[in-house]
């Protein structure tokens, strides 16, 4: 009995098949563990054979995973195993001492991100307050700390697309199942992830209804009852919401989540060149939300024939670059549908060109997720914690009193407080930390730990000389500041950080962004953490042969092989070769591709 | 076999026994139809004889509901009647010829709101373009025409609580069914009404997970963890975001829908006189929502024993009056829970005064919901269509050209659109309706059965004179208005019609807000569409006795007896009568309540 055939029979199981059926799966899973070593340790096999037994081998595992609900884990190691995503070392508190000899925790970062970058990963997403862990696993409570970057982005996009005549709307979460299934090619696409209702309070629903992965078939039905003829067109959608995906692959927090919140518009047209324009118009957008908001630079490009929406005619994105780990990251996504779901869902009228004949609308549908923070955690983090870029931050500016005493705490903390109600009059988003339980070499690691851009230092001595001490979160720079004019030096000061934070991470993508035209070269790159331009044919089974061939096995687990990030509209300006990147490929190539591992 | 039986058989059913048990279902709702009948016809029964039967027969019809995901029509009827939420007679289209002889439709809603304000609702939600109909019972679509009114309430409401320090986060939308049973009274009161996520992709999940119907069992297991010490609290977090009750009654858009949008507010506090100096500050910005965006009048007080949220301590509202059927509408809810969730949860900290000992926290939690929407267009809706409050609307004035022959077309389109963008950088939602193929007659009823508050008609004539003339959709008022300075005055002319729409409405429920000592005039006076002030002791069997006593069987069905809509803050001047208002009650009245049929 292969997985798939136990996948059906776990469909009808209740909670005692499960305990038989989960001892079944036990059994395959060793099983199956024994061949993978035996292929591993056998010089003659293939890599096809040893990937489709590792591939058997995770289908097992992801059974038995739903059977039970539980990670599977080797029997010597089954009972005491902690699932990894549940128990985040979350308390590596280190203690200091205070001069007045009180204990304090301090709440640094205990993993260094060059070291182990998934559990400092964990480590800042926690201690920053971004993240709390929950008891449904691939599902995580996004605490203010991140929801106001979340907001921030919210703002900026929504008052983008308002602009180019995008109305806000709410479709509902449920779908049908023939709604669902009307476009093939899209559904076959979500459907293992398709998270399904089918009871409400006791009683067994007549037909289970679906929870959209994304609207597509929740929203189109509604656009055929609009659309009767050319002037009913454009109609420019947009909606955020939360969408459910149910993976089984391992969940990161906003990176791979089983529930997230995203934006999606939908557009329809009456000519493709008007839809074709919003695809790029949505995606300049895109590239705004990452380089004017995250200060993150980003690469616009189309997905390739392997990459692309299912059921979408092309797809454009925008990716970055993650330097601790080498891979490319998809940021967020412009597809154009052509008319393949307007014929789908008869989204039509007569044509006002050919009487008696129908017109098909051509449709956009775009999307951009919570992904966006982690992103953000990744990219700009260091071994301090988070570096918030200073456009989404909930907090600009901390201002922290230091160097006082019982005598002049309260004329010290008055001074502090006016120097926060002046920002904040002065339109930044300050707070001061006036707590008297903890000294300001706490108060300093923590709001560096939360990644607030800048700090202010306000202690008698600067007050005296009518100034503030700025510290620089991501730099460690510090400056003296004049209290006069400081809201509009601030402002300044904010843009110089942004700007700082976007040339750094520039500097660290380009560095890693190689061009190479030989294969064994860009094997080499890709273990360099490099993301790489080459030229390509576009066909997915060579897409297909250069992620086998550049996958590679090592002591430490699997290394994922590349796989087209995106084809860059900027193409090098160096000539295109003829020859695609892949040795045995007889095609030739029509441009050079941006190759990485990827998230 | 009871209308519970047949549920938990159904519960094991598949679709071939669903067959099976709704054919079981029919005959047992042909006998209880049967013993209906025979009970009304029957001088000696009791009322409670009779109400209990019905129950048993809309149970009945439920369940059959349930299995067959279809409503139950008497055999006779089963094939043809339409379900009435599913087929709203949306093209009532009546014909005006042009004066050019060319036909055009003409949208008017065709049922007065007085004759049968059910489908009068129907039609104009549907035709003003704020619903669109689903295919999945319960849910609806918000289209950007009445979506603009949540986002208008939104940026309201988020500032104003952001101002109390209150911060955005977002939670899963899944509950284990673990941390939901936490609170018993609590998920007694949601569990009949709790949709069930129970299989991903192809596979049965382990434990079924479900959908929030409200938050409390989602959040406060992370409350417990971030609660260490007196200094954690308060905690003040608010989510904007969909949840689900699966409710079996008459599903109607905005008023009552499965899925719905709300925010819900949860802050805990480490002393209980905050916590309920918030529950009236957030009161007070729900009654804002009403009075000065929705132009609204709405009473405060606090829901009885019977009406309260289920385990929380007490529970305040704001409950408006929809004048076509005499209900009274909650308009959103603000609880205090006391330490009743924080004690389940173990939301505690060392007590600061007493060593040694657990202090719990005081918690609240408030929601409001797009009901709102659904009350904003009963309450000023007319037999035109939509009226919408100035503040909320998506369009605040529409400039239309009047007038105009192909000779001055240009100028006149031109001075239509710079009256427009005038408006527009005036800070005025303003719109204009240049399209060629609709007559100004058209426009005219266009516009106002969607709502939009002021119309332009700029002609020549009145550009001559450098003005236009504004008519006022709530009360059909033509003015001249000077095109000088015309922004500063449309602002005035929008306060003071946001001022009218509410003395109309307050003007209209004051007249049916009554007081009485007297059952039978009570009753005489809900008969008569009001909400009624009467003395009341408080007890739940008290409640439920005045319900069924004011519950009326007549020809066209049953009307719903009255329940308390509140005890309001402000109590009537005169004094309270030492009796509560049931005659057979031996209590003393605590307060006047305010009953009526309801929402």
């Amino acid at each position: 009995m292969g997985a798939t055939d136990l996948r059906c029979v776990l469909r009808l199981g209740n909670s005692k098949k499960v305990t038989i059926m989960s001892d079944a799966i036990v059994k395959q899973i060793e099983e199956q563990g024994n061949e993978v070593r035996r292929l591993k340790g056998d010089k003659s096999s293939t890599e096809d054979a040893k990937n489709e037994a590792i591939q058997k081998l995770l289908a097992l595992k992801l059974a038995y995973k739903e059977a039970t609900g539980q990670d599977y884990a080797a029997p010597n190691a089954r009972q005491s195993k902690p699932k990894k995503e549940e128990k985040p070392k979350e308390k590596k508190q280190q203690q200091e001492k205070k001069p007045d000899g009180k204990k304090q925790t301090l709440l640094g970062v205990g993993t260094k991100k060059d070291e182990n970058y998934s559990e400092w990963y964990s480590e800042v997403i926690t201690k920053a307050e971004m993240i709390e862990y929950y008891d449904v696993s691939g599902c995580y409570v996004l605490r203010p700390w991140s929801f106001a970057v979340w907001e921030a982005i919210q703002a900026w996009f929504d008052s983008g697309i308002k602009k180019l005549g995008v109305k806000n709307c709410y479709f509902p979460m449920f779908v049908s199942n023939a709604a669902l299934e009307r476009e093939k090619t899209h559904i076959a696409d979500f459907a293992p992830e398709v998270a399904w209702v089918t009871r409400a309070g006791q009683s067994e629903m007549a037909e289970p209804i679906a929870i959209r992965p994304t609207s597509e078939t929740v929203m189109y039905p509604s656009y055929k009852k609009w659309v009767q003829s050319h002037r009913d067109l454009p109609i420019k959608l947009n909606q955020w919401c939360n969408v459910v995906r149910w993976e089984f692959k391992h969940p990161t927090p906003f990176l791979r989540t089983r529930e997230f919140l995203w934006q999606e518009g939908h557009t329809a047209f009456a000519n493709p060149s008007d839809a074709e324009k919003e695809v790029f118009q949505i995606l300049d957008l895109y590239a705004g939300v990452y380089n004017d908001l995250l200060a993150i630079p980003v690469v616009k490009g189309r997905k390739s024939e392997k990459e692309k929406f299912a059921g979408g005619d092309f797809t454009t994105t925008v990716e970055a670059y993650v330097a601790c780990n080498g891979r490319g990251i998809q940021g967020a996504t412009s597809h154009h549908l052509g008319q393949n779901f307007s014929k789908m869902f008869d989204i039509s009228y007569e044509d006002p060109a050919k009487e008696g004949e129908r017109a098909f609308a051509w449709q956009n549908s775009w999307g951009l997720s919570t992904r966006t923070i982690g992103a953000m955690v990744m990219i700009h983090g260091d071994d301090k914690g988070l570096v918030l870029p200073p456009r989404v931050a909930a907090v600009q500016v901390i201002v922290v009193p230091v160097g006082f005493k019982t005598e002049n705490k309260e004329s010290l903390f008055d001074a502090v407080d006016k120097v926060t109600k002046d920002l904040v009059a002065g339109g930044i988003k300050a707070e001061h930390d006036l707590r008297e339980n903890y000294n300001a070499g706490w108060k300093f690691n923590h709001w560096e730990l939360k990644g607030v851009p800048i700090r202010f230092e306000v202690g008698p001595n600067d007050l005296a000389k009518n100034q503030v001490t700025a510290v620089i979160r991501h730099n460690g720079e510090k400056r003296q500041m004049s209290l006069d004019g400081l809201s509009e030096a601030v402002k300044t000061l904010l843009d110089e950080i942004h700007d700082a934070m976007y040339q750094k991470v520039l500097a660290q993508r380009d560095s890693h962004l190689k061009t190479t035209t030989c294969m064994e070269e860009f094997k080499k790159l890709l273990d360099d953490k490099c993301i790489i331009l080459s030229p390509f044919c576009g066909l997915p089974e060579c897409e297909e042969e250069i992620k086998k061939a550049s996958t590679r096995e090592d002591g430490e687990g699997a290394q994922m092989g590349a796989k087209t990030l995106c084809i860059p509209l900027e193409q090098p300006k160096q000539e295109l070769p003829s020859k695609c990147i892949f040795p045995s490929c007889s095609h030739a190539a029509k441009a050079f591709a941006l190759f990485g591992r990827s998230y």
